[in-house]
């Protein structure tokens, strides 16, 4: 369903299977670039996410995907990795959840780096928005703009003059935008999974922060949501 | 042989199993921290560096040791993970050498960031050198000091107002002064490794790169290297 145009231009793409993700490797695809995806399998409890940015890679078709496995849960310190934290389910607050995971996008965009240089891809694409998570530090506009200097300085490629551009499409778009965009594209939401605590019946458990922000988008753009919800 | 305060302040030290690693987390400790020593398990073909690695961290009587696996060889491209690109074994050029491993000590320095935050650490060392490392440019002070500022951004602690500083103790230091630093902290230089290309019998090669530098440094400094050699 999205065109790939064979003689284009490579770029590297985080997929973690959640909606924003999907939609993030769409946007490139269709801006033109042959899109290699990376997974991290951090033995995050949310393992049902690994089979989603599988089906989802399948389903855009992206010339290759790389899940590689890095146990975060060896460091403990987040609820998304260690098992001994509970998932919270109340209303989102405006402080760092507990869910957040020790610079986790600055090592995943690392390693998006470290694929790019070797495959001389000089694009980078990752979905984070700074509307959604304005309590993750690792989502907001100045810590790419960091990023992006840094790599510059990190690579044989950056010191030789050619740097590498962090792709961020949905930075500015709410849970309802994207969506909207994932509509759009013609892409099935159902393929994409957010919950971090999905239940032992296989269903989301409906509750949890990314549950929520989820459902919310989807109710304001007006737009169905496959997904299967306990509560 | 190393006095470790135990109301010392903790910190994140890269530990690779190289002699330069070594010194730095006995520098460290020298300086009052209590260590946790990280290893990166990259897939390296000198695996020999694993076992030093455990080796120094038991010597030094490190608090905690995490080796971590990371399978860089899935990305491919450098000779230190790809076993189909040889190991150079001719004088060391200006270039930037096929050992260099694409963004590695950015994504290293991210890991120790992760696990840092975990640990409520705000110290991190690694034992880069921009003297006998010209040729990579993730050894160089302006890509520590950009990584500074990255972490500072990329974290909850940093936005938060504590941010994280990188150590680099032998920043400005050849390898004659550090293996003169070894030696005057009393670490016995055997039992780090720096070998790219091990051979069958366990001896190292003795003329790749980092075997060149290691010998060059010994002998300029005047003091013996107990690592055998093949050549």
């Amino acid at each position: 369903m999205i065109k790939t145009d064979t003689t284009s231009k490579s770029a590297v793409v985080l997929l973690s299977g959640g909606l924003d993700s999907m939609v993030s490797a769409a946007l490139a695809q269709e801006q033109g670039y042959s899109v290699n995806a990376l997974t991290i399998d951090y033995n995050q409890r949310h393992r049902r996410e690994l089979d989603a940015a599988r089906d989802v890679a399948h389903m855009l078709g992206v010339a290759r995907h790389v899940i590689l496995p890095l146990d975060l849960s060896l460091f403990g310190g987040s609820a998304l990795t260690d098992r001994a934290i509970d998932v919270p389910k109340g209303e989102p607050g405006t402080a760092i959840p507990v869910t957040y995971v020790p610079a986790r996008n600055l090592v995943f965009l690392s390693l998006t780096l470290a694929w790019a240089e070797t495959l001389d891809a000089h694009d980078i694409f990752i979905g984070v928005n700074s509307l959604d998570y304005s309590g993750y530090p690792d989502c907001r506009p100045e810590f790419i703009a960091s990023f992006t200097e840094t790599a510059r300085l990190a690579t044989k490629a950056g010191a030789e003059g050619s740097p590498f551009a962090i792709h961020t499409p949905l930075q500015y778009l709410g849970k309802a935008e994207i969506a909207q965009e994932a509509a759009r594209l013609g892409l099935d939401p159902g393929r994409s999974w957010s919950c971090y605590d999905p239940q032992p019946d296989g269903r989301a458990c409906g509750v949890c922060d990314s549950c929520r922000l989820r459902r919310d988008g989807f109710a304001q753009a007006g737009l169905e949501d496959p997904t299967p919800y306990a509560a």
